[in-house]
């Protein structure tokens, strides 16, 4: 298996459409240019923000292939991975793979509920089928699939290339409980934006986040503070940020990420329907919060 | 617009593959000929049970298409729509009608939490698409997106063929409102089956459920006593199914339903990765249950 | 053992205060008169809506005396009993026994949550402690404490005098379940006014009310119409009265059921602090609510 | 106002029993020498963890008396004052305040659900009835009434003698809010065991626990950590204490806290029934992770 180290900010781009709704690869290229240089450690496409869910196969190929060619080995490269069929999410992984991803983060989807033995089963026909590692991506409110700690610390041990997780429900006690139950041996990201202090606190190797789309550095100063044992700094930075990371995750991360990127000059469209813009009153709070960051 | 009145037992076929994993039609032929003739009303398919969600587009019209044919009129039938894009819905409701469904029963889906105006405003693109009626679908346990009984409410006013709500949440209380809130001008059908009995209580026009798949006529006895207007004997066809409805909604029901079929010597293959089949001990069970209907 | 039947209608009697916060036992006596005459199978007081909870111990064996000795064996009388520590519990139910109760009503309460062992334990000490039948009342929503069926039916099966179950979560499915661990030989009343109708559907023995207080005999010929097998005119009878029901539950059953006495002529004061009397507002909806009832 | 400044561990005594029940003075001392001895910065008696909610008024009395003067001013005491009306929750303050007491910390308790404005008024009475200051102190798992940050906020700002909150949901986004709320004005103190790391790393003033009654100065030594700003050895501290912090919790504090101190030699009695003793089984769980600390 090939191992790439991830650790600090993790960062989605959003998914720029024009205005017949195709993917615009010119404004990915722009995006993942600045995410790439005002401080992340690593670029994710294709998560939740990158309104995967959202894309038809060619698209989903389209924008992995694009933003892995934008980011040219300047940064690691972990492409989400999800469908609603096990067929379906080992076909993307392997063309994520062939592509050049550093990594996959897998987010498991279904219609109906998975029994923990189902979704066992799922990681492993993935897993099988690539050789770059696997984060697990634990995202009960959007999936509607939430993984126990437990069952994730299980495929962490039974499943080689299944190296690291990603926690998005907010609970800080899930950390806690991976930490026990693997001795510390494996690796957690947070995925809840309000969290981002108190999952550093805790222990969390990164944080996974669609923030440096609007607010540069913040979240890289963050991360630094915590490294650095600056406990009050750290404090003080993620306060700074809270209001807009509270809003970004309260309207939908595409729908607000989308606006704040207009807002800064960055036309990048408006997510897919059934989402819709986001409205005017909001924008204008919006833009109220991002003045405060200059 | 056209005008089909649904009322009693609505059937959801289950969809079944060969061992290839494509659609068995034969299978589909066999099982709809055999649920038109036992006892339904109507014939619903593509819904839940049938894994529309994991059906790619050519899978979907090909079991629509027949599905429909093999109904062959005898009954009404009522194509389930759903797709992650308001495009993608607005396509497969155009095809079900194109096809000759008499209605569309359309549950949203979202990786993202929609709004109620986004919700309301998918809903409209799809009514303004078609001219049969719709049936609102609310299955929050499945779809991750809840209609409160006001937003179904607002739309039945304010859309032309929004005309039926299948509730599937079991929480009675929901009927209660919907009853109070269109003075019960707005007919509600149960999707819930272990509240098949309190439902036609509390006023149902309809129970949409695979039962029938495995227990013949047993939902129709139900529906027709309730009808009569004798709970009593209501009371005791319900407490005699019970049981089986509440194993076969506890285990999903694809996967139940097709084990069932099986054990009736109907094979109708396995539901679709990461759907697994019924265990083994699952399946006893589920043998000692069917027996008991002889 | 001693046993009383107890079928339909059993309503509660709120308590009374005078303008010095005094329990008022000629306002009670009054009132109690008027529900055996007006409508009900049996008389339940010191219940959650006869603010049982904010009574000291001599309040409370007061309100015990005085409400068997009004009801004068006219209907069984089933006395609630709680108290936070058994010791407290054990002494109120020899107390209820020694004024005449015809059985006990049994909620349990603590501040820290009970296991399973503890609830067992804590119904065991009150049942070894008297000869009257105990109704086992879960009610998790005031009282913090939920009691699976399992437990309950366990109990059912255990302790002598543990003879049947109020389930006042409006969840009918625990009434399914209940009927199908004991094959039907428990007998559970519906504690849930918007539950009415469905509970009885469901078998129901009856209905725990406060309901009779306002709206006379309209409960009652619910149960009827029930026990007459003629489900149209009982629901009909149960979407009369509903949002009544509604109503009164939304509002806490002390506050909206004295406001409501006092607007039929019967001045029974306000509930006990931290409780606060109901509002204007909702005080003129209650009498528009009324009126209805003529 | 009288102003005593509350910061770092708030330790809680548990309230011992002799073998008859009755409250043991004696041991109560002891312990509570014990407790000012290793390492706290505030006793506070009769919390949830003191089993005050099931104390009769005697015995209330007794143990507040008792414990201002154990600690003899060589720490402040904050009381617990609790009663399910607002007359005995006034008056317990009043006697609180009269014993000598620095602060009072007032959780709500009804059987009823009680409005923002119905648990406002119960704090601004018991607020008018004494001068020194109030924690309101928030456990909605215990008692049944959750108060939003909003409404803490509010009553802060609104009623002089409300100066600080204690938080026991566990959820640290509410803490994020009450920060937000007053600009920081409102000092925060975190409840929940499991969440004394991030609790601190969000700014909590302290952390009100019974962990000091088994483990001594650990708490202490973290809070210390975060105050030197080095969250490397607080995060280190924190997982030390973690397994021993959630066991604890889950077992039910007075149950847990009093087995452990019978362990550590410390004769204090069982829990008042309905609570059981710690089982054979977890005491043994308890001792080998109290061995861990030697």
């Amino acid at each position: 298996m090939q191992t790439t180290t991830f650790e600090g900010i993790i960062t989605y781009p959003i998914t720029p459409f024009d205005e017949q709704g195709k993917i615009d690869v010119a404004a990915l290229n722009r995006l993942i240019d600045r995410l790439v240089s005002t401080g992340s450690n690593a670029i994710a496409p294709l998560g939740s923000t990158g309104e995967s869910a959202y894309l038809n196969d060619d698209e989903w190929v389209q924008v992995a292939e694009a933003s892995i060619k934008a980011v040219a080995k300047r940064l690691p490269v972990i492409v989400g991975v999800s469908d609603i069929t096990t067929q379906g999410a080992v076909s993307r992984a392997k063309i994520a793979e062939s592509l050049g991803a550093d990594a996959v983060m897998v987010l498991p989807a279904s219609y109906w509920k998975l029994s923990d033995e189902e979704i066992f089963e799922h990681y492993a026909a993935i897993a099988q089928a690539i050789s770059v590692p696997i984060m697990v991506y634990n995202n009960p409110a959007t999936s509607g699939i939430d993984m126990t700690p437990e069952l994730i610390c299980l495929m962490f041990q039974s499943i080689d290339n299944v190296t690291m997780v990603k926690e998005s429900t907010g609970d800080v006690q899930r950390m806690h409980k991976i930490a026990a139950l693997t001795q510390g041996d494996l690796p957690f990201y947070n995925g809840s934006n309000p969290l981002a202090l108190e999952a550093f606190a805790a222990g969390a190797s990164g944080w996974c986040t669609a923030a440096p789309n609007l607010i540069g550095d913040l979240p890289l100063r963050l991360y630094r503070a915590v490294k650095d044992n600056d406990l009050d700094s750290a404090r003080e930075l993620f306060y700074q940020q809270l209001p807009l990371l509270q809003f970004i995750l309260k309207g939908g991360l595409p729908t607000t990420v989308k606006a704040g990127l207009a807002l800064k000059g960055l036309n990048v469209g408006v997510p897919r329907k059934p989402l819709s813009p986001l409205s005017a009153s909001n924008t204008e709070r919006l833009e109220t919060l991002l003045k405060a960051f200059g």
